[in-house]
């Protein structure tokens, strides 16, 4: 990094960290109707920060959901143009009782700068702001061509980015697409993920009775729809951990000695992660390591039971209907469309007497995966090593962000992920933080990316 | 029911009906503790209601829970003495958006009065106060001596109330015992429940991470709280419908030719219940009719699953934990001590790998039964068929007063149940409510009980 970007960033790291704590009181919360208007809020606040930071064409776009935020600089002619994403929704916060402190009051401890949204996404995307800002404040250029397109709807599966990719096409065009929104192996391991996990989310409804009803009364006569539920939901594992629904692994790549060797080669310790999360064991899919089955291979997850009774003390009721939240994580060749027609089946095939069963299609994302060799990984890999000393590991991630997978199909643009967030981050999870060494290594580390590939 | 009574009760019924109204509106939910300012306003309410009655000795006693509520009137030498059993709290009124109008503000319409705690248990027990005052208003004089014990935890399981029958046995005794908590069989068939199902209630806790979790980071590489809860749950059923821990039906009677023939004397039509449950079918334990599932064989019923995330949306969380809430309904020789083992045992057994599982004991009851042939229960006999004109069938219940066992345990006195709510009166449901012409017909009915019983 150049030293008038260094002494820039240095000399406003004040002001960076009261802005990031301004856009991290923000609840916008992107699933939660009430929280709507906070949502937009965050939108007008980062339009802000683009027109300050130096950008151009900055504007609101609406959707049928949350808006979109765009803003450019394209004044790099013969430059590559990136195109850099982020997304400025959040998370629910709940439970909110494990929070050590308000989540959308932002506390600083221990080098750690806590709130929801402190690592998801908004910190990450917050450093590409400034990043550009400290080239254009400082040279008046930028090295590249760059864009940005920043959504408040990732937390919901972006509903509303597909189309609005589709509609704006000439205006979103570009020769690669940067994200920043996910985690480094370690502190001092640098990593790209090469690899991402897709998504296939739904609900099923279980019905029972018009009307809940009294266990005493009718307890052992009509079907209980959360029992039913439970017995629907039991079938869809095998006791060696795998899915049970017939031909969820057909599209699924089998790990070869190769893939194998490479995961070996990642640096991991499976007692550390069991320790920190006080679990007897880490369990899962019988024949695969925690790295493999977090990263490489499908999942079939619970996230919640509606129905009957969760408050204080009993309540001896047989509700009418009992809901079940679930997502799938997909790899390789799963299309969720295909994965959600094989659950349906599944489904139907296995629904318990006496009830009905609906099945709700929820969120929906390809898997998607890059070539280490491609030129733009290695800038990214350049950037890492000249910051943190040494090159990055290839990883996979277990994550899904299915809006990559899309921009690399509709921009038809390869995707690099910058990630800049730190294992343990607590992201989805009370006390969320994020590291401040990493608004200076992040910044550092963009700074050298965007010189590596102008 | 002589003259003087007959007018009594009409003149005095739209007092009675704003009386009941007041009652009603009432919100003394035992469960929640944020209402137990409620439960001893309906405590004082009912005291009051005592001494207008002409009771007395009324008072509030204090227990380390909600109050008990005690009166009586003992001037009738010679004649048995009778302790009448009530309760004052209700059940939660959730879901909230099911009531068409709001559960303590009570409604009339069709000559029902809509508000929870209509039929469980606030308007039978307010029908024995209004029988007694009417006695005493007309002539001074009640058939027998009468004392009433009426608790405020009923709801709860009756944490406080056995302790207090032995620690006040004195002023307790009686040669029976009179609780209406329960249904008849129809609008014009009357019933005596001469056996009631016990209870047996358990919360299961599933702990895994020692926080919430990721799906995407942690998706498939360790245990899933709920996912092992839903696991557990589902291996304490059979295909069949039957109870499948070990050891279930080890204390459960067979049900003989004599006793399903019994059954099968009861007026009954499944496909009318069918109908308005709203299911397609009626299932349960394999081999047994509606009426013998839900009254002579024991259940175990899920009511609830706490974990994970319940509100609009997605989200993508592993829970750290999940919590499982159950209770059995007991038959026969079945205790629910000895239960509780065999659940304890069962859960040890199918815990998944990767999670710690525990069982918190909750409410419990021991079943409960009387013979037909007992005189004081041809005594309730002889006053429905003086009211409603044919004799009442015996029936067994599928629901659980475990204080009903207690009482004919401690006090050693024989229990008589005059049900006087009618069926589909969605008692712990949305839209409770109580037949208004049982209001005449429950204290005529109570009437002729105590002249016979005299």
């Amino acid at each position: 990094m150049t030293s008038s970007l260094t002494e820039y960033a240095s000399r406003e790291r004040d002001r960076y960290l009261a802005e990031l704590q301004d856009f991290l009181r923000i609840p916008s919360i992107s699933t939660s109707s009430e929280h709507k208007s906070d949502v937009l809020r965050a939108a007008e606040w980062l339009a802000d920060a683009l027109r300050q930071a130096g950008l151009e064409h900055v504007e609101i776009f609406r959707t049928e959901g949350h808006p979109i935020v765009y803003g450019d600089w394209l004044h790099a002619p013969g430059k590559p143009t990136a195109l850099i994403y982020g997304h400025y929704d959040v998370q629910p916060a709940d439970p909110l009782e494990e929070w050590n402190a308000p989540p959308f009051e932002p506390t600083i401890r221990d080098g750690k700068i806590y709130a929801r949204g402190a690592t998801d996404d908004k910190s990450q995307l917050f450093l590409h702001v400034k990043t550009v800002e400290a080239f254009l404040k400082t040279g008046g250029q930028f090295p590249v061509n760059v864009k940005f397109c920043l959504e408040g709807e990732e937390e919901i599966a972006s509903p509303n980015l597909p189309r609005f990719l589709e509609s704006h096409a000439d205006m979103l065009r570009a020769d690669l697409v940067v994200i920043s929104d996910g985690t480094m192996l370690g502190k001092d391991t640098p990593s790209i993920c090469v690899s991402l996990r897709g998504l296939c989310g739904f609900e099923l409804e279980v019905q029972g009775a018009s009307t809940d009803l009294h266990s005493g009364m009718y307890g052992g006569g009509v079907a209980n729809p959360l029992t039913a539920l439970v017995r629907l939901l039991a079938t869809m594992h095998r006791e060696d951990g795998s899915v049970a629904v017939e031909g969820f692994y057909d599209k699924v790549d089998p790990l070869d000695e190769e893939k194998r060797k490479a995961f070996r080669s990642i640096p991991f310790d499976e007692e550390a992660v069991k320790r920190q999360l006080g679990v007897p064991e880490l369990t899962g899919e019988a024949g695969y390591t925690f790295l493999e089955r977090t990263t490489a291979r499908p999942t079939l997850e619970l996230h919640g039971i509606v129905g009957g009774y969760q408050g204080e003390g009993t309540k001896t009721v047989i509700p009418s209907k009992a809901v079940a939240k679930l997502t799938c994580r997909l790899v390789d060749r799963q299309d969720p469309e295909e994965i959600m027609q094989l659950i349906e089946r599944h489904v139907k095939r296995h629904t318990p007497p006496g009830v009905t069963v609906k099945l709700h299609p929820r969120d929906k994302g390809k898997p998607f995966s890059i070539s280490p060799e491609h030129p733009y990984i290695q800038a990214a890999a350049k950037a890492y090593e000249a910051v943190y000393g040494k090159p990055p590991v290839y990883i996979r991630s277990g994550g899904s962000i299915p809006i990559v997978e899309t921009f690399s199909s509709v921009l038809g643009a390869p995707v690099v992920l910058i990630d800049l967030g730190l294992p343990g981050e607590n992201l989805h999870a009370p006390n969320e933080h994020f590291h401040l060494e990493q608004l200076d290594k992040g910044i550092a580390t963009l700074c050298h990316f965007w010189r590596v590939l102008s």
